[in-house]
């Protein structure tokens, strides 16, 4: 099963499915339009639209998606296949990164999140290049590789790959290698929007109501570490992120509840 | 700082309010609409608007914000307080539980999470009662009791609190559990759509453009543990759990490095 946040007509899920055809039947259902930045959000208020589509040719059954990526994967799930539980869901390829915190704004990741919460084999691919005409073609061979092997060996439950390739260069790909996600946030700026567009050294009357468009520049707070997905990209290594969809700091547990537990009675 | 995901004019927001006004400065930003179910997404594309509201009275700076309950925090913090980080954010009282898995889906817990990212103590809070008339008022003494604590103590770095609190019930409450997200999912059904609304029945011709609405209900894969938020808002404790952004599945990293580190040179 196929999905992404780029919208069905996007050239990455165009790779993607080129990458996955030989590997058995496919089935695409992803947005209509473009869904970038939608986290892990899910339509519950009001109706969501689901369109065959002919895309991908007559040997892929595909459906344009009116919903979020998360909605696509639990559509394809319960109506498209019928509560028959794919083999692997696999979304992108991503037109931009989402190595280190990016992992959490990302459609693409939430699709794949979406499967692996239901305990199904699940990858997201990213490909570190947001050019206007990023190539995807050197990934294809390289996708195909990933999803053979987790389709042969599985993925511990609960554990979805956040998978991130670096862009077309000189030299060929490294290799491979699997890494925890790098420490860095999104440090943004606000641009004021007045009658002539956004102004960005506009500064903004707060007592009357204003508009803005966000900015943002990545801060990477990993800048030594060898063992992250930030690193691994850099260095044109495939960077591979087990990912969980289990939030609790296990390391503070203790401590906590030593500071936190109270019986009222 | 103060928001939340179910809108500025929410019976939650207001009760949270109350709870942190004797605790120093309050500013408020939150989503003009509600915006539930909207996870970790943020806005990309199209402006966002900020509008001051004299909703809280005049000792609270508060605004309605367009955007999700993300952007509502990033905007506080680079505009509205202009780089002065917040001693603490805090973030609901959303209405209705966001224990285990919903914590992925929850726009109250993306507030929160965003203010983690960025290393400032944060803290999202829920209500265990979806009822239209769900009553707030029993919280606001725990919730400021935890506002507290946090204010005085600190949190682990990166790390944000989860707390979800019980209904009112006839028995107060029994004191608060330090626990770890408990494992579930929301199962999924869609309703199709006719001319004539929601059909539960109606079997979909997916040949043709169908409309669906989502329903679910929630299947609780941790039925016999006693150490999990599920656990502990159903006996009538104050569930905290400490989240955090990092996704990394640790304990599978070395297991994979093993299969699936590969040096192509």
């Amino acid at each position: 099963m196929v999905s992404n946040d780029d919208g069905i007509g996007s050239t990455g899920i165009a790779a993607l499915v080129e990458a996955v055809l030989p590997l058995g039947e496919v089935v695409v259902v992803a947005p209509d339009s473009p869904q970038s930045a939608m986290g892990h959000a899910i339509t519950v208020n009001g109706s969501i639209r689901l369109k065959p589509s002919q895309l991908f040719g007559p040997s892929v059954r595909a459906f344009a998606c009116s919903g979020t990526p998360a909605d696509c994967v639990k559509l394809a799930k319960h109506l498209v296949l019928r509560e028959r539980t794919p083999d692997l869901v696999v979304s992108g390829i991503n037109h931009g990164a989402n190595t280190s915190i990016s992992i959490l704004y990302s459609g693409t990741m939430s699709a794949a999140m979406e499967a692996a919460i239901e305990w199904v084999p699940a990858v997201g691919f990213s490909l570190d290049d947001f050019d206007h005409h990023a190539d995807f073609s050197h990934s294809i061979v390289h996708v195909r590789e990933i999803a053979r092997r987790i389709l042969a060996d599985g993925l511990p439950k609960g554990v979805v790959l956040n998978v991130n390739i670096p862009s077309r260069k000189e030299q060929p790909i490294q290799g491979i290698r699997v890494c925890r996600q790098g420490d860095g946030y999104w440090k943004e700026e606000f641009d004021l929007v007045n009658a002539d567009g956004p102004d960005p050294n506009g500064v903004p009357d707060l007592t009357q109501e204003q508009a803005f468009l966000l900015r943002g520049s990545f801060v990477n707070r990993d800048t030594t570490a060898h063992d992250t997905d930030l690193w691994a990209v850099e260095n044109n290594y495939i960077a591979v992120v087990p990912a969980q969809y289990d939030l609790t700091a296990y390391n503070t547990l203790d401590t906590l509840r030593e500071q936190w537990n109270i019986d009222h009675h």
